[in-house]
């Protein structure tokens, strides 16, 4: 069965705050790499594939091509925080996630988006190129329902 | 004279990569937060106010509303980058800069945006609500010529 | 009752790691404070007070004024770790801890110790100066006993 | 000619302070290490070698095996500290630093320690092991004089 929604629960540490009480803005994209890493877990994945555990196939990479946030609400020491990430888009050698950030009580913190391409090394520039997404990542994942992409609200 | 570009140059630390070899993606708004601050400190200013340095006003923060990067190439450890930043708009109560992110050479590794929201303290709910940006700021700070918004090539 | 110990557990992320493969050093320094952070949430109390919620007080800081590593292993993305932290020492105005870190079936990653002195803002000068431990806390905490601090066995 | 001291100059940045205002205890240990690598840089050297860039050997690897710093005084948002690195011991498979922090003015902001173990690859275990550092790096430093290691005092 494929999956298109995750929801990641984590508590914003004092290392995540800046000198303004809050958390630092980057940290943000941090939470939602922490949620789309256990989606992979929860899916029997890992974000880093080792070769060893592959006899098929060759490990491939995720580097990132565009990142984006929209801040709403702040989020402050001990707040439980709530990322929902959602599968927006699958190409050939990319996807797109969308996430929503949210504080205790489900207000909306944070909304974005994460665009990822599929890269494995050239074995002989040992160059990084993107490639197709294989199979056993793609069996597993599948482009989230418009409402549920379009809808801010909490569920 | 009011200005409307800063350039500024560091080089990727150690702690600044993940185990992909690169520097993480998170870690570029950091670069780019970094150069904000430095042209702040070109202007005489500081982009966190000291009540006893302002005595006729209050300070202001500046919150992130919004954060967005394109990326281009990789970041590699000991690369020495160069931070365009750029002022894309001035609003009353907010600002967009408009970044780019060079490797030695002139190469672009990324692009992108980050719009900040000039906020004070309510003295009485110590609530942080947007306010209008301080004259003292106004008055040095420009919107880029759209030649340079536009324009890609490495100066 | 008083506490002597905590168990932490936390799994290794990506964004910890560095182009070595690993665990930055400086990372085991901040999961040991996300489990005194814990630790503190697990007796009721939280380690950044607020002045409303503290009728009869005023709130303390904790700033470091040691912290040391001796570090025996690596940790890698998505070990899932765990942190041990024992009360080594209560002083007047301070805390030791003693910490160690196992990886996956218990083996030692690292250990170390922290110290930390209880601060609170002078309220003319502004500055932090040390001041007693309020009770609010001391009535809560105890120092482990000998065995549990000088034994390295995985529990 | 052999080098044994450093100095190395940076500023504080937002995003190396916490919520209490300063910079986090974790990340002086990241000033340390960039004024490390500095080091190397100033003799040549880069703590990550590159495999085609040494003919007559193969890279090493300098993971740490002890990290400790005593805290004195909190650095501040853009404070420009000056961090002195020393060589305090060379052993035949590892070096020991003495680092001092100072604040704008001179003063002790923190001293420490940091071991770290030379390691290469074994290319049949892929594990990492302790290996003599090479001559190509043990010719260009040396043991700081006891006077320089003993004396706290501003240079």
């Amino acid at each position: 069965m494929a999956e298109h929604r995750f929801v990641y629960r984590d508590i914003v540490q004092f290392s995540d705050t800046d000198m303004a009480g809050i958390m630092h803005f980057a940290n943000f994209f941090r939470f939602v790499e922490r949620a789309e890493h256990a989606f992979y877990r929860s899916l029997g994945l890992s974000i880093v594939e080792k070769k060893h555990l592959l006899p098929e196939g060759e490990p491939v990479g995720w580097p990132r091509v565009h990142a984006s946030c929209d801040y709403f609400a702040p989020l402050r020491f001990e707040d439980d925080v709530e990322v929902e990430l959602l599968i927006e888009e699958i190409r050939t050698r990319s996807l797109k996630y969308l996430f929503r950030v949210r504080k205790p009580g489900g207000a909306l913190a944070a909304e974005g988006h994460i665009a990822t391409v599929c890269v494995r090394k050239d074995p002989e520039t040992r160059e990084m190129r993107a490639v197709a997404i294989p199979e056993r990542i793609l069996s597993k994942i599948e482009v989230a329902p418009p409402e549920l992409l379009q809808s801010r609200a909490a569920k």
